[in-house]
């Protein structure tokens, strides 16, 4: 099966899907100044930009890893991700605390997502 | 296509279901002021249930990673594992230490499986 | 749809197929003495040899978690990465930083991959 990868640059792309399945980079924040409230937010920006691009939404998201860089964000994160999450139609999710790649960024998502309706190229 | 949830709550799903494939939501243990051993049962019978609501059971797992919060918990997650894994069909795994949500928690296991026989609904 | 497991030992299968799907086990390094750059090089070849049991290459990977013992190590595993991606048909990608199985293991990664031709049996 044919995969489609959106912007491959030289080290990653930004998502494969194969068929129906879209599997997500590991999305961040753009402002890792910012507080776990901000930046989950602009993780979130970035998934919806992302499922966008392939005619989805997150109502079509199936699984998400969220990566904090200190559980004590668990909660602030979640106020954030409750109210932007389709709550008719939630993903899985687990999260743990590890660390990231960059100082200062607090939180970041990988997603698995399923199109409904599959592109036909 | 379709996706199937279970038990979908106002922050995630239990398990989400595409076709044949089943994304579980990060499975945890019940007692939290148990050993590994304890644990690590509780997340396996976790497991079990959720593979149990889909037709399905423990050997239709196709890939695990298993959380720990202390990889000095390695060999007793393992132990307990080892007793319980279909051995003929076991799935592909990784393990890493990392922070996880609550406080006394000791592992919690993030899998992906395939039933052989899908629902038709 | 009936699983096909590579190498399943009593613990775990180095990886599992799902019609195109492959999901392999956590690939690790051989010298958990040597620096990141021989680390990586190893997990790198280990992916190779998983996806040539396919039939298939690292060009078809879809997505690969990275997990680093240290995210000092994060320039130096790129380093090796960037000169062996198929830099037309890179995977999407995350990396994090963790505690690993074993003493001295800088680097694990966690792949999924998929096949163009998909194996008749």
């Amino acid at each position: 099966m044919q995969p489609f990868r959106l912007d491959p640059g030289r080290r990653m792309s930004d998502a494969v899907r194969i068929g129906n399945l879209i599997f997500l980079a590991g999305q961040i924040p753009v402002d890792l100044s910012a507080d776990i409230a901000v930046q989950t937010r602009q993780v979130l920006d970035a998934i919806d930009g992302v499922m966008a691009r392939f005619g989805g939404s997150k109502s079509d998201l199936v699984s998400v890893q969220v990566w904090l860089s200190d559980m004590a964000d668990f909660q602030g994160m979640n106020a954030v991700w409750d109210t932007w999450v389709d709550q008719e139609n939630p993903p899985a999710r687990a999260t743990c605390g590890v660390a990231l790649a960059r100082p200062g960024m607090r939180v970041e998502m990988v997603a698995v997502a399923n199109l409904v309706e599959v592109p036909s190229k």
